[in-house]
């Protein structure tokens, strides 16, 4: 079964962490007969370059999540991370101080950098990366080109401003009023090499219970993603991201206000749409809290799971991602 | 009274140490009535760019010794340095074993990298970082220009190949024979703003115990620099970097094989040249050890002191630079 992730950072990395983890018990139980292949598609839309160097918060989470090299309990960046050279930069005025680069997460970055700046793709300096993370998965950047999230918002004078995504996110912690999100570079830009086939040939489609809009918005912004999506043959399930009318991590509430969208798992399951009217998705997992929700969007035609969907450890999010299989792959075991 | 050096590294920095020591006993033991300016120009030509950033060794070896950052028995680098990223980065397949970036050592390159990156000059970026460290000087690269030194070295096949000569020096230990040293990017280089400027306005120019060929010998190829030295009206002294027979830090000797010069104190002198006869010089300082060599430098119309110049501390250091200016400067205390 080959299987594609359109994923963020934190949330996609868990989700997808859990995936493989129900992927290897079924596989146990089937006597190793069912060999599935995971291809994750990471949002690339939070990258940018800091210092000179080129940073990809997603790819990293990823990578350090899938890789057993993460900092649990937060979620991103390197277990027995230090900052030595982080605060050793504040004594430079170079602004450093909102963004921290980690010792360890620091030599990722220096490796992409050289890399990149040696005239690699992102698409190859990623699989070079991963060859020592070994995720257990195909990791493809969504793009090779740079295509960089910013947010407008009010500027002092009664204009707006531009924000890097990351500045806002980090820096003012989302707390600025998003008048709107732009992708600056998306015009330019194309699928990396592997993404459309990915989506064709995909046996399932999941968005995990990433940010919809500044994660998987992203990722669906880039010009032959939202294509291919409609045009596979293959079923897509959604997991709300969203429970009980609050994000489960981050501010994804600040983001889906900005699009003027509400904060909870029916509307933001009418913001993807459903494909039968012109939108990605064929099934959508919500929250046992969010059970409500269900017959509204059933009356509508949608095929609604409802489990618990809070990614507590590594068995819980198995179990979550076995259920958004069942939704969509007749047989399944959940 | 205008000081204006010409340095590369270590001895380079040491020396200027060791002169800017010397000047405020000169000021003190006058009550403050002699103000002394130090401007250094420094070598660039050992600059690199390595996994996305730019180092410049020269600059910053000078910039830790006179700011008091540097790793004193090591002559470069940080005092309390350690090695968490770099150690990090060579899980990656990225060749990154020979150049080690200590964490502290890498605020810099990457403070430096961000100022580059976003327009400035190494000049402007130089001043900024120099705002931390305080060097009491004024710090100059030679160029803003990437000039890089690159070694011609044997290849398998018969011909020959180009290193950067920090590859060289650092990697090989500079073992492999130098057929020639060349610098990449000189032809379109000019002088840095300033630099031929306090050549041309100085009470004096200092040519410190910095390697002849790589490091001083770089910045006299600098388009202007060489014409300015001959113009000025400034005396020029020199120290000798050759003590022995020997070179008294680094590997000067395999250098001084490649360009066809003995390693010794009176042929790095001639090979400098007496401003009468077209060099650069008009004095040169030469160890005890070499005292024979005085009266055949003499005999050929040299200005030549004869005092012990290793740089063991500050103080014989600073013994050193008084020795050099009473040399050129008439009535300066030695």
């Amino acid at each position: 079964m080959k299987i594609t992730v359109l994923s963020g950072g934190v949330g996609g990395a868990r989700f997808t962490r859990g995936l493989l983890a129900h992927l290897a018990t079924t596989r146990s139980d089937r006597g190793g007969g069912t060999s599935a292949e995971v291809t994750v598609i990471a949002n690339t839309g939070d990258d940018m370059w800091l210092h000179g160097v080129r940073i990809c918060p997603d790819l990293d989470t990823l990578m350090y999540t899938l890789g057993g090299g993460v900092h649990e309990d937060q979620g991103w960046g390197r277990a027995g991370e230090s900052r030595r050279t982080s605060s050793e930069l504040s004594h430079y005025d170079v602004d450093s101080e909102w963004f921290t680069l980690g010792d360890l997460d620091l030599a990722t970055h220096l490796a992409r950098t050289g890399l990149l700046r040696s005239g690699q793709t992102l698409s190859q300096v990623t699989e070079r990366l991963c060859r020592r993370w070994e995720p257990g998965v195909r990791l493809l950047p969504m793009t090779d080109q740079e295509v960089e999230t910013h947010v407008v918002v009010d500027a002092a004078a009664g204009g707006t401003r531009l924000l890097h995504f990351e500045e806002w996110w980090v820096r003012h912690r989302a707390a600025l009023p998003a008048r709107a999100f732009v992708q600056v570079g998306l015009e330019s830009a194309s699928a990396a090499p592997g993404v459309v086939a990915a989506l064709l040939d995909a046996d399932v489609v999941v968005l995990p219970p990433s940010n919809p809009v500044v994660s998987i918005g992203t990722i669906l912004a880039v010009p032959g993603i939202w294509e291919a999506l409609v045009a596979t043959a293959a079923p897509v399930v959604g997991i709300s991201p969203i429970v009980g009318g609050a994000a489960v991590r981050g501010m994804a509430d600040a983001c889906l206000r900005a699009i003027g969208v509400e904060t909870s798992a029916a509307a933001v399951a009418r913001h993807y749409g459903r494909r039968e009217a012109g939108g990605v998705l064929d099934a959508w997992l919500i929250d046992t809290v969010d059970a409500d929700a269900a017959a509204g969007l059933r009356s509508d035609g949608w095929r609604v799971g409802v489990a618990p969907t809070l990614m507590t450890d590594v068995p819980a999010t198995a179990e979550i991602a076995a259920r958004a299989l069942k939704l969509v792959v007749t047989g399944h075991p959940a």
